[in-house]
């Protein structure tokens, strides 16, 4: 059998899994991600032994790398990425002659929309939108069954959209994103603000899940807590909820797609975020009474949404060539 | 010379055009829009009217509508329209009936991106977004050379995207919709509002263009009295100029496009918009550092956008047909 390996490359952690052609997840190996003040030859280092790992002394056919980052418009360079030191590297092509096998690259969102489309959720639709909520928010734009890649293959990146005028700062530069109201980041920061000023007065769930420290909570604390009824965490889902809903209503405005995919490691809460956002989207939309307003939908492969895009990506690339 | 004749149904006026392949307008003929409580046999008589003085006894080869409203995805109704009193009819069938002659509809916008895009400043781009201001904001997609129509038929609804929460109440029902920030309507208002403030201590251009009242001041006015150098005609360009720059720069961040067109009346003052719109894009595009920021221009065809695009619309048609 054929060996396509996805590696999801995120601002923490590189994901290395063997995907079969209907999605399976196989086998995989995680890395630490260097940092991004690092040399690139660290991150690329990371990612080989990730592979290796995965591979187990098979030969490989083709790996298919989902990047958080910016992505050219070929498929070539990382140009930029928060997280990563890539700096519009030839990336691709030097793997590829590290390696001695087949390398293809894109954006994650991107690659986990393919999956979706491909293989999980949004199966037989044209127009999609991909949202991914982990740390930050990624997208991507489905139109005509195919991933819309953009001038400078940064078509999708929703999560630097302004929502708010002058509002919270934004790593990118700029104040009031998107990624700064609904986010993994923005779930745990509305979470630690409330138990601060509640402290005085209750003992909530979320206070145990995390020791009694606030600085120490994460994302799935709040979902755990959330799932187990805590208001605190439900209502830190309902705030970065209906701020979800609030910006799918701008981009549906501007695309009119038939199904919004939510991926990303807080979409593992799946209603608890899903039902405010649709609230939300259904209140803001435009014409609303007018239109059929889309689905939104948790994502089918959830954190594995990368490695399976990527895996699939170079399949498809391996397939069209030997065509 | 075969007669195509587009025609552009606005909440306002009605403007037919015989035009030919090359986007001259060669004969219009204008009647005023009937009102969006009326029958619909009103607004339909208004438009016979106006194609028949066009074609002053020729035949007519076809006729392409372009409606401020929305169109369902084929072309084949108004679904909604806020000035017009369609709503849901079988206007495309309807009319053709009556005319005897091929009809086809689409939204204004999306003919307007047409027309730029077939005979305009888009020419031979594959990916664009087309904005035009006129009372309100009107929008439209160009992926891959094709004018992306969305599920609905909605797709390019860009003034009911949300820019600030709680904002300026909109006529669609929600509140700080684009269009409240950055149209026609907004720079009146703006220049307006100053108006008023200063009155007591100065008296300025814009002032005397409205006879002393401001509540007769149009958007023409702020234009001609902007582009002769008038402080507050100015500094209202500048502010919807700057709006304009923001919402781009969410959509160029959505979509990634090759060039931004500026179409309507409120593009007649050219640099005096975009010239701050061009500004404020750059300072809120994310990773404006790293990629290529799209051209912001002047559409060619201004306020005849819609006809020239309603004229190609029906001869691509008649054209794909008669293959």
């Amino acid at each position: 059998m054929a060996l396509h390996i996805g590696v999801d490359i995120g601002g923490t952690k590189v994901l290395a899994a063997e995907v079969a052609p209907d999605g399976s997840v196989l086998r995989t190996a995680r890395r630490t991600t260097p940092g991004r003040r690092v040399d690139v030859a660290l991150v690329e280092d990371a990612l080989t032994e990730a592979v290796l790992e995965v591979a187990d002394g098979r030969p490989v056919d083709g790996v298919g790398l989902a990047a958080a980052g910016f992505v050219d418009a070929d498929g070539e360079r990382v140009m930029f990425a928060p997280h990563l030191p890539w700096r519009g590297d030839p990336t691709r092509s030097r793997l590829e002659a590290r390696w001695g096998t087949a390398v293809v690259l894109d954006n994650d969102a991107n690659c986990a929309a393919r999956a979706e489309l491909a293989l999980g959720v949004a199966r037989g639709q044209r127009d999609v939108l991909m949202v991914t909520l982990g740390t930050g928010i990624g997208g991507a734009v489905v139109l005509g069954g195919t991933v819309v890649r953009g001038r400078n293959g940064m078509a999708g990146e929703f999560g630097h959209m302004q929502v708010v005028p002058g509002g919270e700062p934004c790593e990118c530069g700029g104040s009031g994103c998107w990624e700064q109201y609904s986010s993994g980041n923005a779930l745990v920061r509305h979470a630690r603000t409330r138990m601060v000023a509640l402290r005085l007065d209750t003992t909530t769930a979320l206070e145990e899940l995390c020791g009694g420290d606030p600085a120490r909570l994460t994302g799935p604390m709040v979902t755990e807590a959330a799932a187990g009824g805590d208001p605190l965490a439900l209502e830190a889902f309902e705030v970065v909820g209906g701020w979800l809903g609030v910006g799918l209503a701008n981009l549906v405005a501007a695309f009119d797609p038939q199904l919004v995919v939510v991926g990303g490691g807080v979409s593992a809460a799946g209603e608890l975020l899903l039902e405010p956002a649709r609230r939300a989207l259904e209140e803001s939309l435009v014409g609303a009474a007018h239109r059929v307003v889309p689905a939104v939908v948790q994502g089918r492969f959830g954190p594995e949404a990368g490695v399976v895009g990527g895996a699939d990506l170079v399949r498809d690339r391996l397939r069209a060539s030997s065509r």
